[in-house]
């Protein structure tokens, strides 16, 4: 079992978290969809004004795994929820618990923050996600479907 | 045809667009999981940092329908993107084209700030809704669900 943790991304990570932004997008089978630059990555999450955050989970310096998170809202609640845009783990890496541990400080966040839920999406075919997340006590909100409009 | 206007979300409104909220999950038959109050509403759109933003439309000076929406963000496209969590116009202001010019002034907003894309989640069962969003080229993405995790 390796040494691994987790900390919130930094100035610097941008090259590393976009390399496994693409091994995600490979594993999803979407990588002809990556457009972002480590340039792109750095300014949403490090710049004036950001659009989202993460945390990286290294092993030894080698990182591995990352999540990447903004904040919704719920007009049902009144409140912000936590929407989780990405999550990943290097297959090197798995089977050491990393993922729920990223899960877990998102959880943590999302509760000091005063979230009222926590959501993501998952592809339909990505059956050990679904698995995974169904030991989360996750629920599917299978009657909605996200509508796109790209530019 | 009655004479609308659109205008973004003052301070004031947070009533109004409650009321529209609550009109919007009737019709969803989710009314049990409205929990926002007035109070919320408004720290969410006017407080010190906002979680989302909103435009009303008026027929007269009526409030007759919204659209409350906040920044999603794309680690593929590495830009964030202009997510509609709300459109709503109620039944009685409904063929004069508001939905349209609400979902019309957000592609700008969308565009001016340099948005990749615009989403937006519908009920399978929404069948006016989905035909409707169909005609402006939206395109479903069936294959994902997302999944929540409440607190």
């Amino acid at each position: 079992m390796s040494d691994w943790s987790i900390r919130p991304a930094q100035p610097g990570d941008e090259a590393s978290i976009l390399g496994l932004i693409r091994s995600l997008a490979r594993y999803e089978q979407l990588e002809h969809e990556v457009e972002a630059t480590p340039a792109l990555i750095a300014d949403a999450l490090f710049g004036e004004t950001p659009s989202a955050e993460a945390l990286v989970a290294h092993v030894g310096e080698q990182p591995v795994g990352f999540a990447l998170f903004f904040h919704n809202f719920s007009t049902f609640l009144g409140r912000k929820g936590l929407y989780l845009e990405d999550l990943y783990v290097e297959p090197s890496a798995r089977g050491q618990g990393i993922g729920r541990a990223l899960l877990r400080a998102l959880a943590r966040i999302a509760l000091e923050r005063g979230c009222g839920r926590m959501e993501w999406s998952v592809l339909d075919w990505n059956t050990p996600a679904i698995e995974f997340y169904q030991t989360l006590g996750a629920v599917p909100m299978s009657d909605w479907t996200v509508n796109r409009l790209d530019q």
